[in-house]
């Protein structure tokens, strides 16, 4: 029997499908043509049954799918540490706001978002959901990387350099929505910034054209204290009572943040198949509440994991994210059998995708599947020796482990080298840009 | 005038000296000689002034303190992720106990004491205070290796393979003590377990020799809730108040963990001058509680960082450690200006050596201190743009950063190499444990 000729195998040590659970497959080989993954095999079978353009051998790492971050403003890596160690509130209104609408233009958006796009294909993430402006620039910078993303248009009362009002910024995000919806790689959401930010009318015209286009809806919710408490004296309700109320509540909803959640808001989150964004090192930095994931996961409510932006983090190393999520999810529930290393690791994969509506396309290695994918080398002294793969993939891994990433089966990271990005550039325009927006001495 | 022989001049592009406080100086160098810091120096002055025998020139590099861990188990490496994502109690008295029955040995403690070694050394930290068995063996690869340790002798109530009883522990740990009295890089602390594991007899003693011999303490306490619970119904009161009772809160007492801390136990910390070496990550995982950081940093009480031990962590990467408790410290006190960047760096290198009782040797870069030092590489993408050097060193740095290591003037790490310590050995031997303790197949 002649070898089938495809387009691509990668022998790897161990292989995390992700589906089967809590499986660890050692010894195989993935098989991928036309973008696709075909199977996973045994090496020696893969040898014998494929003829493949394009053979690798990873003999110290793991194969897993690509992580998923579910949340973050890619361009705001340009404000990365800008102002640190200050409350949501006066770090947004005092420092960001203003630094944005100073030098907030199609440029920022371009530059910053290549330079968080290299970090986050060099950490191990290979799909993005971003909230932020100057979206049709945004895509146009993802297209030219090569990642898979979820491009929220921000929806605000206020205005910006980029819209003038709510209509104005809806109006340029269905725009968007049009002009990409034949792509594979590239989805649309709408993302009012957050119900404290956005007024009912525009929301209701949001939830008309969610329902109406089956467009997911993105949005910072129940982040801080604050925000329920001034949600209950100006509308009589918990902010995610009014979402529901407006119709917002969808089965395509990313509730981002929800460090304020009681039991009717599970309850709500339930009903309705929402899904919960959990940015664990922001909402630390920020001290804006604990989200309780393991009360949410034991409800059934899909829980997927983001970094947030570089302003409040202050890197996008989902990794980094995946073990904070653990330690962090056991500690709020006083329960060291909270989350394990497995079920973390599908926070990063399999539940992002399926709270970008991508569950059909990416999250796990599974035939049929788009290849997204990354190796993560597994040699460093820090990860030996080595009992169980999952938990030090979890426990003991940072994003700098990972060697190789690949979308759809084309390769943004090889042997640590960015493939689509050139980081001597990204590096200069970061100084070029922090210049620009400090140009006074450090400290 | 003739320039100074010195054995070491390092210009780098930035030095955070801890003291004075809050600085980052730019274009300076480090004059080393006989083992100390000489001075500091603006670059071009340094050049005139030295004739080095040896020169670096470290562009994009920080240089700062060596980082102090000032608790962990060096040895237990050798049990990383053996058994993750159980309670304390379950964890400990199920799995590693019983493991440590099974396997503990003199090269046992030899083999996972240089691992650990070698992956604090990779990651910053030029010093370490360890609690295990078999000390004789972990000072002797201590000194091969050039770390500086505060060496803790366990006692325990009951028998391991290293010792019969706690009379047994204390006397193999005076021996130790007597026998490197006169060393500058190694220091014998007397280490009773905890309170629910060492009887009043036991702890009389030690607080006869601890008070005689100026000997430092160091202690796991108030690690969880249940046990405060079982130290009132036993002893009438809380383990705190009872060890002051039994005259062990001394100034030189090292209260390891301290989740469980009140208003009168924050107050009997602060009149005894008592150190609370904080442990996030280990805290977080077993779900023990959290430690208030702010409160004890508010009311003057001193609190040093600890990785604990890699069966509970399960890296030894002080750069995390210092990530998460700037992060944690936030989170639990509901305030995000609770610790700035700079703050949490004096916690990793100061409030350790304090701890330690060698803050008149180490934890700062002053005229006179020992060169124990770190350079920690900033060019990664994930560190740009770069407004602010301490938070770009806590917020999104790693221990991977690090490339440079010297304690007392002696390197131990060169361009991120092992100077002292065979990497290539080291993970033969963990995989030779790992077959030797769990030989089944992964998964």
């Amino acid at each position: 029997m002649q070898p089938t000729k495809i387009d691509l195998l990668i022998n790897c040590e161990w292989i995390i499908p992700i589906v089967p659970k809590d499986r660890v497959w050692q010894n195989c080989a993935v098989a991928i043509d036309a973008e696709k993954i075909i199977g996973i095999f045994p090496q020696a079978e893969a040898a014998k049954r494929f003829s493949a353009h394009k053979v690798y051998h990873l003999d110290n790492h793991v194969l897993m799918p690509g992580l998923v971050n579910a949340h973050g403003h890619a361009a705001m890596t340009l404000l990365r540490g800008y102002a640190d160690d200050l409350p949501l509130r006066p770090w947004l209104e005092d420092h960001i706001w203003p630094a944005e609408t100073l030098h907030l233009s199609e440029k920022f958006v371009r530059d910053g978002t290549k330079i968080a796009m290299a970090e986050m294909i060099a950490s191990g993430t290979t799909c993005f959901a971003d909230m932020y402006f100057f979206h049709e620039a945004i895509a146009e910078e993802v297209r030219s990387a090569g990642m898979r993303s979820q491009i929220g248009f921000t929806v605000l009362d206020f205005p910006t350099p980029y819209g003038k009002d709510a209509d104005d910024y809806i109006h340029k995000g269905l725009a968007l929505h049009d002009k990409y919806s034949g792509q594979s790689l590239i989805k649309v959401a709408c993302a009012p910034h957050a119900p404290y930010s956005v007024s009912d009318p525009a929301m209701q015209v949001i939830s008309t054209y969610a329902n109406e286009l089956d467009m997911p809806v993105h949005i910072h919710c129940h982040e801080t204290a604050e925000e329920i408490t001034e949600s209950i004296t100006s509308y009589g309700c918990r902010p995610l009572e009014r979402l529901r109320n407006l119709g917002l509540l969808l089965p395509q909803t990313q509730l981002v943040h929800m460090t304020q959640t009681d039991a009717s808001d599970i309850t709500m989150l339930q009903d309705h198949n929402c899904h919960v964004v959990h940015c664990p090192q922001s909402n630390m930095k920020l001290a804006s509440g604990f989200c309780p994931v393991g009360e949410l996961l034991d409800a059934g409510v899909n829980v997927a994991l983001g970094t947030d932006g570089a302003a409040s983090n202050n890197d996008l190393d989902l990794f980094a994210e995946l073990k904070t999520t653990a330690l962090l999810t056991k500690a709020v529930a006083g329960d060291a059998a909270a989350l394990n290393a497995h079920a973390a690791l599908r926070m990063a994969t399999i539940n992002g995708a399926k709270a970008l509506g991508w569950d059909d396309q990416i999250g796990t290695l599974e035939e049929g599947k788009s290849a997204d994918m990354i190796a993560v080398e597994i040699n460093s002294i820090a990860q030996q020796p080595l009992y169980n793969l999952a938990s030090q993939l979890v426990y003991t891994n940072s994003g700098s482990q990972v060697t190789h990433s690949w979308v759809a089966g084309k390769p943004l990271l090889e042997n640590r080298a960015l493939s689509t990005l050139n980081k001597g550039e990204l590096i200069q325009s970061a100084s070029d840009w922090r210049n620009s927006i400090q140009p006074k001495a450090m400290d």
